[in-house]
């Protein structure tokens, strides 16, 4: 390894790549390049935004002296090659391993991450907290914000521009413009962007005339001095009309981010302000890679590939695809069916609808509370918007549920996809929180089916069966273990088996309840299992049914507290339920990055924790 | 009445407004003014922003044709004025009370509202939505969003006029920017529209032009033609450089929003434009009434007053003022300590604070999402922030508890005022979902003090006892009965009384259980009362002295689902508990507005509801 990355591999920190040569900066590239598409290749992740942001990272890390420096990364998926060059290089090949390194940012793992991040938008608003912190202990280093254009949509980016915008410190955001976000993101300010990339960068025009000036000598100096004093002015003639200027920036751009030099200047002038900078910078996502660069989307989060093809290794038609598919088969019916998605086409399988119902299909951008109150205007027009979300993502739309939608009873379908462990990105991307979330609001319906049958069946119940706010939540990956005895599954809920031990459990836990089951009674145990589909209103005669067990076990891929298990304990006990009864879910902690099986198996909510359990409670 | 009111008691619906001339609207205003400052005098609400709004909505609905043409107010607290144009003249006097018409729009009540509001900057996302549903509809009226400049600085606002820059059709934004929200806001944004009010107005240059070029004959004509055709080049000439412009809208204004005709004139030239017009309407908040006029911030939303010297007839030191003097004297002793607001200085009880410790105190505009993210910025730099924010409000910062604060465990302090019932601002605003909404998040601490006395000891415990998230809780008003032979309370939990009937509860409803419990001993029966201060994690003695009872009761304010009763009854589930246990909460509905002990009896967490609960159970 040592002899294939020869320069990769003798950086320990920054400093290091403060020590480089022009031309040994160029072979870090590369090698930086070569190694990100090998360890994503084996691991999975994000690709095309850490090839795109390759020259930006090790120019930052040569312009500034981190960790006394903060870089705050948005969204933080582009953030490998940061840990390559902040001492994480040999851990590289554990990135979103169980027990590796982490997939984003975290503070936990290295003094050079200044802010976890995860979720999108948040990095001005952190970068702008740090600074004025640090203006509250007196030091003077810089805190840089990176976000990409996409990051751009999300209110909270703008709440924090807006507030840092009257600053006057060291504070400088640099917007890693892709063009292109996760979707295509729409919008005006997507619109201008791409206007403002072909304008000419100031920086640029700068350096060029003090080259030329400073061939001419003595003159030259005036002249320099001159256009020093002059600065402001150019910069106004070629660059005000910008969002930036408006909310206090001084703009500097467009930069190529590709172009060492360049970025190194523009990093330079922009410590000499004193009011925020924010550098505009033109990136490539992908860059250096060609299946990337075609297909930027693809590659952006991706599983294990092929390096020469591209190729995934594995292509799986799991429940987002199915969703897309269903619905629309549903759109092509009813023509009150429209697909909202927050730059998430892809990923939410909403990609055929996009284009099979061109009319009726919103990317909104990454914009999850704009989404869920624009929803609810259609709906007061009688459409039936279908908002594809995944399920962590959904956090940021908690008060638009309840006021937006509950409140009003407006009529929408909050579709919410990733719903529990999600794996390998880690706890911000967990979907441990939906269900207490939507659990709490007011009339809220609720469906978390199991199979691709019960998914379709949700779909068409949220949608003609609901009044108000209905969500149906499903998880990554694909349906699981269906044993040979069922045909048909109910909407509100099923009973499986019989004994007066009894599991109750919903969604994908019930394939794993069912093997459970048949290690249990190849022991001699037989259990019951009641399947929850409707998990919120939960059906009277599922407790009754539960009633009637002497034990009566609960697991659940949520969170304990506010999730189902609580809820449907205290109907139990209304009930007049008096025997043993314990929820097995997920206690007050976030859930690491690991494989989907791997965290159920340490939560003990597949089969062997299942059986275990039971074996031991009875 | 009749007599008083001459011309508003005409008033049905907003074709009568139209068939009034100009000295006939000038009236009606004067009218609106004076039965405003009546009615708000008596039933408190928000006085300032109608007062300013007055001209504005009269010619809103006499340029738009309500309800066929859709108006959205943002927030919705400015919406009296337009209450009395659209048929709800008669009902005026009703406004906030129980079973009258509520004091923000509401689709229930009236055609003529279109989308509820309670909460800030929803308006361009539900006015867009509403406009791409009437498109798939076929329907060309306007949709026109009325918002604040106040509500600007919140990130819906952004993603929703992002997301709408693009559309082409019939849709309009009203800024009606009444130079200060509820406290000054700050950022950038503000600075900015600051400077704008002061460039002429384009519609006023237009009318004069074409007035004079109407006076010279024949070529007059051809003046206007050549005057129309070039109408956005001058327009682009004077108003370009704004953020509207950037985002994609035609920008009109500055108008001044007490000039009708200035009014009409900009609503009749928004209507020809095949691209999104925003209106920048200049408004004095609390125009009309002198001390209103003075006191904005005191007038925007006030209780009871005396008309003829705007004196609040009630002067409540309740817990918001507590939590200011208890802060700034820990802030004296602690220079970490730091106080955010998201445009709340009032309101949070904040105004000493910022007065005392400049440096120390950040309002960051309605922005809670921001707020939450800014302040785990602080922390990661040794600083303590207090995020003061109603109960209601927090709601729209869930993820960023959860991703930014939680997961990192940085240790910031949430002080969730105006908890539980806050009586006649009603549904929008009941601060219900916040314990469900932090007793899911993992790590988080959360207090919930009766009295001041434990205010004080809470906000030090969240201080200097906690790490990671931690919450203090207290509502609306001042504290409530404390028997005499109380005189110290505890951090975690008391007990309080003897017997085997156990009624468990926290926050102000102990206040309630302890006259409920003198009820009850004077008829014989004698309970004990657990009351929890800290709610979560709940102290595990608590709960074994719980499930000595015979029958347990919890009652708590706030939504059964997710609540701590749940979470109770578990635990105490666990602790072998198999008596009687019932929980008294709000059951999955929403509270209308009414007064806050109206409230209390109608969902029986009163003494009086206690004492029937409890007799007919036991």
């Amino acid at each position: 390894m040592g002899d294939r990355y020869k320069i990769l591999s003798t950086i320990k920190s920054p400093k290091d790549v403060k020590a480089l040569n022009e031309a040994e900066i160029k072979e870090l590239c590369a090698e930086i390049r070569e190694k990100l598409i090998d360890v994503v290749s084996i691991n999975g992740g994000h690709l095309a935004p850490n090839l795109g942001i390759v020259e930006l990272t090790v120019a930052l890390h040569r312009s500034f002296n981190a960790p006394k420096d903060s870089i705050v990364w948005d969204v933080g998926h582009q953030g490998y090659v940061h840990k390559m060059l902040t001492g994480r290089y040999e851990q590289i090949d554990t990135i979103r391993q169980k027990d590796g390194i982490a997939g984003f940012p975290k503070r936990s793992e290295s003094v050079y991450d200044d802010f976890n991040a995860g979720h999108s938008s948040t990095s001005i608003s952190a970068a702008y907290g740090i600074a004025r912190g640090k203006q509250l202990k007196n030091d003077n280093s810089y805190t840089i914000a990176v976000i990409g254009d996409g990051s751009f949509t999300g209110g909270l980016a703008y709440e924090g521009l807006n507030n840092a915008g009257r600053y006057k410190k060291n504070f400088i955001v640099i917007l890693n413009d892709n063009k292109m976000s996760i979707s295509n993101n729409v919008g005006a300010m997507a619109m201008n962007l791409s206007h403002m990339r072909i304008k000419p960068s100031y920086i640029r025009i700068k350096r060029r005339t003090e080259k030329i000036l400073s061939h001419i000598p003595i003159i030259g100096n005036f002249f320099k001095k001159i256009l020093k004093r002059s600065k402001s002015k150019i910069k106004n003639l070629i660059y005000k009309n910008t969002l930036f200027d408006f909310l206090g920036y001084t703009y500097l751009g467009p930069i190529d981010g590709h172009d060492m030099d360049e970025l190194e200047s523009a990093m330079e002038a922009a410590k000499q302000y004193n009011e925020p900078v924010l550098i505009h910078v033109v990136t490539k996502k992908g860059k250096g890679y060609e299946p990337a660069e075609n297909h930027p989307k693809e590659f952006h989060g991706i599983g294990r590939f092929d390096i020469e093809t591209g190729e995934p290794l594995s292509i799986s038609k799991g429940f987002s695809y199915k969703f897309g598919k269903y619905l629309c088969s549903m759109a092509s019916k009813d023509n009150n069916i429209c697909a909202i998605t927050a730059a998430m086409t892809l990923g939410t399988g909403l990609s055929d609808f996009s284009k099979m119902f061109k009319t009726r299909f919103f990317d909104v951008g990454i914009a999850e509370e704009h989404a869920v109150t624009f929803a609810c205007g259609l709906a007061t027009r009688g459409i039936i918007p279908f908002f594809a979300v995944y399920s962590t993502f959904l956090q940021r739309a908690y008060d638009q549920l309840i006021h937006d939608a509950a409140i009003q009873n407006l009529h929408i379908v909050i579709c919410v996809d990733r719903a529990g462990i999600v794996g390998d990105d880690g706890e911000t991307h967990q979907g441990l929180f939906d269900v207490s979330m939507l659990n709490t609001i007011p009339g809220a319906s609720i469906y978390s089916p199991c199979y691709f049958s019960e998914l379709k069946h949700s779909l068409n119940a949220a949608a003609y069966m609901c009044d108000g706010l209905a969500a149906v939540r499903y998880p990554r990956g694909t349906e699981l273990y269906k044993p040979d005895d069922i045909d048909k599954t109910s909407i509100n809920f099923d009973v499986y088996g019989e004994g007066d031990i009894i599991l109750v459990t919903y969604g994908r836990l019930f394939s794993y309840a069912c093997k459970a089951k048949e290690i249990l009674a190849s022991e001699g145990i037989n259990i019951k299992i009641i399947k929850l589909c409707r998990i919120k209103p939960i059906d009277t005669k599922a407790v009754e049914e539960a009633s009637k067990g002497s034990k009566v076990f609960f697991f659940e891929e949520s969170l304990l507290a506010g999730g189902i298990g609580e809820s449907f304990g205290y109907d139990l006990k209304k009930h007049s339920f008096k025997n043993y009864y314990k929820i097995h879910a997920i206690k007050d902690t976030f859930v690491q990055h690991q494989t989907v099986e791997q965290a159920l198996e340490e939560y003990m909510l597949d089969h062997k924790g299942m059986v275990k359990i039971i074996k031991e409670n009875i």
